[in-house]
């Protein structure tokens, strides 16, 4: 039997840093600079506030949109933390910030429409696009040092464009977004019907002094700002599945539809785990992530890489350009010749990088970067 | 502002039977017969195997379509319970059936394709379809029994037909599908490019004394099934969100990266949870329902009601046909003048019946049917 599958899911290619990885692992390579997540278990406080939930039964159906205690949490948290207004209605649970994304673009997608996505990016962002029979645009930002300018959006933004997504800070380059690029993105869309999808999932990680301004932080922007959050990176919780979307209220109602045929809800007593996560300081993942990067970054400089220094995330995104192979050979060579694996940059849909995992731990770190200082040394030589 | 959105959400309207709930609740009724979950809660040992996959830190990334352990205890379990054969590789997990019933549905619907929902039915279904631009063609049951004849087939069977959707047991029926109807259903889809979809998450709550045949167990249609399972009703899980897809390789294959851009995965820890679920033997639940539909149809049966004795599920969905009234009339008066809340029939594509939910605790159940008695007294007189 052949019958005629959906056509735009056989047009969706699964992601390459996990084919890469995969045959990493069938090679049995040794030392993984790859991972996606924390290396930390989720904390104690956390954990505990789940099996107290458990005990009290809270095992059945929760409201659609997630439990009132926890939106009301997710209101004050960022409010606090973040200056951002939005009431517990505007506020929807989901599962995972990857739901909230598809909730997002199914919300606001049509067929035809054209979505941009400034790269380097994670490509879940296409596999959504691809699926609703939009298109998605990318924008490369790497000659740009990861900033976006007046002269890039000039180029892109065409009459079908529908929105834009930002992902401050960048996985993979752990640039967080200047002002500038704010402003430039602010005045291209200003007079257009352009929504702005914010994935801020990486903004508790970050190592500047002072916290950076976000878009969501232009009020007047507020009509069109869809905000996508996640509990996994900052909490080390990724194994739970559980984020959320704060949009205006004309959003949530169309949003929540999307939620209900796909999940129904987040777990219910998840969400009260979620509750303890806000009240987690992640300060303690921050001062050792900060510490790896400047390690990193030093190391990196010293072999001879031009590299960003990263202001936030577990990942740095240095720049292969200057030893002539593309980023996927460069990788491969890396993983067969060293038995390190790291993941090419064009699995973010932007070529002449690599990106270094530092969520790692500091001895195999160390180990790593030792052996790329030899593979780089290598390629210098022939 | 007002940008044009996804033309689909905008058409789907949300649940009848939350909207109606609701009403009850804003006029503060008594008596609620609606739930569409055990009351019970979930039981110890699966509570505990989350705590303990908690403790052992299971709170990372999972493997895309679940834990290998869980997927070998269901494809064992599948064997064992349902002689339905399939490997781990067939097997996803996902969040919820809900979601399995979404990861089916994309992956094989294309806009303009028809589904046919054998009504009464939950209409999720419907929600499904009309965001994919597919479309939901409800073929009414209630004058056959719930039961499908060959003739309803060859009425509704288009050239357009990409799927038949099967639930049984029957929610809000409590009806089983018989021989005939699994035969008239072979014999209508087997020279077509039809897909069936065997929604079957009730299947362990069964009061016939043999295991009831299932279209599953039809080997050879074995590459156009795919079926979807839940924990939620025989565990008592429903805010675990935790359920599975079963299909040939060729549709997991796609229905995977669906699953992946909605949702990552099941959360892990609560995979392991599902383990413990499937050792559980769901018999004392079942005892307790038994008792409670024979109750409740000698009830009905008394008052005058038409009624087919369910053989499945927690519910009961009696006729009011013979009272005049539509079945949204029947409820609304009934919460008005005797404050006990059920769901009325239209809110399951189908007109004619009520839906009383008996997964509720005994005193409850007695004073509501005592209430009801009155009402249809009433009615009658008048």
């Amino acid at each position: 039997m052949s019958i005629k599958l959906n056509e735009n899911i056989q047009k969706i290619e699964t992601s390459l840093i996990r084919r890469f990885n995969d045959m990493a692992v069938r090679q049995n390579a040794e030392l993984f600079l790859t991972l996606g997540e924390p290396a930390f278990n989720t904390p104690d406080s956390v954990k505990q506030a789940c099996v107290d939930a458990l005990y009290q039964n809270k095992t059945h159906y929760g409201p659609n949109t997630g439990i009132k205690e926890l939106r009301e949490k997710v209101s004050e948290f960022e409010k606090r933390k973040n200056n951002l207004d939005y009431t517990p209605d505007e506020v929807m649970i989901t599962n995972g910030s990857t739901e909230a994304l598809t909730c997002a673009l199914f919300t606001i997608l049509n067929p035809g429409d054209e979505v941009i996505i400034p790269t380097p990016a994670f490509l879940l962002y296409e596999m959504i696009i691809t699926y609703t029979g939009a298109k998605a645009v990318y924008m490369d930002m790497s000659a740009n040092d990861f900033q976006i300018s007046k002269k890039m959006l000039d180029e892109y933004i065409t009459d079908k464009t529908k929105a834009i997504i930002l992902t401050s800070p960048n996985n993979p380059s752990g640039t967080i977004f200047n002002a500038d690029t704010l402003e430039n993105v602010r005045a291209a869309v200003k007079d257009r019907d352009i929504f702005v999808i914010c994935d801020e999932c990486y903004n508790q990680l970050v190592f500047t002094d002072e916290k950076p301004k976000s878009f969501c932080n232009f009020s007047d922007m507020r009509d069109r700002i869809i905000v996508c959050q996640s509990f996994s990176k900052p909490y080390a919780m990724t194994g739970w599945r559980l984020g959320y979307m704060m949009a205006p209220e004309y959003i949530i109602k169309h949003a929540m539809k999307a939620h209900q045929f796909m999940t129904v809800s987040a777990g219910t007593f998840v969400q009260y785990a979620g509750i303890a996560a806000l009240d987690f300081d992640p300060s303690q993942f921050v001062a050792v992530y900060k510490k790896r990067r400047d390690y990193v970054y030093d190391r990196l400089v010293k072999m001879g890489f031009d590299v960003i220094k990263p202001d936030a995330t577990f990942y740095i995104f240095p720049s292969i350009r200057k030893f002539g192979l593309d980023s996927y050979e460069f990788c491969k060579r890396l993983l067969e010749e060293q038995s390190v694996v790291i993941i090419p940059g064009v699995a973010f849909g932007s070529e002449g990088n690599v990106r270094i995992s530092f969520c790692v731990d500091d001895d195999v770190l160390v180990k790593a970067l030792d052996r790329i200082e030899i593979f780089v040394k290598n390629l210098v030589k022939r």
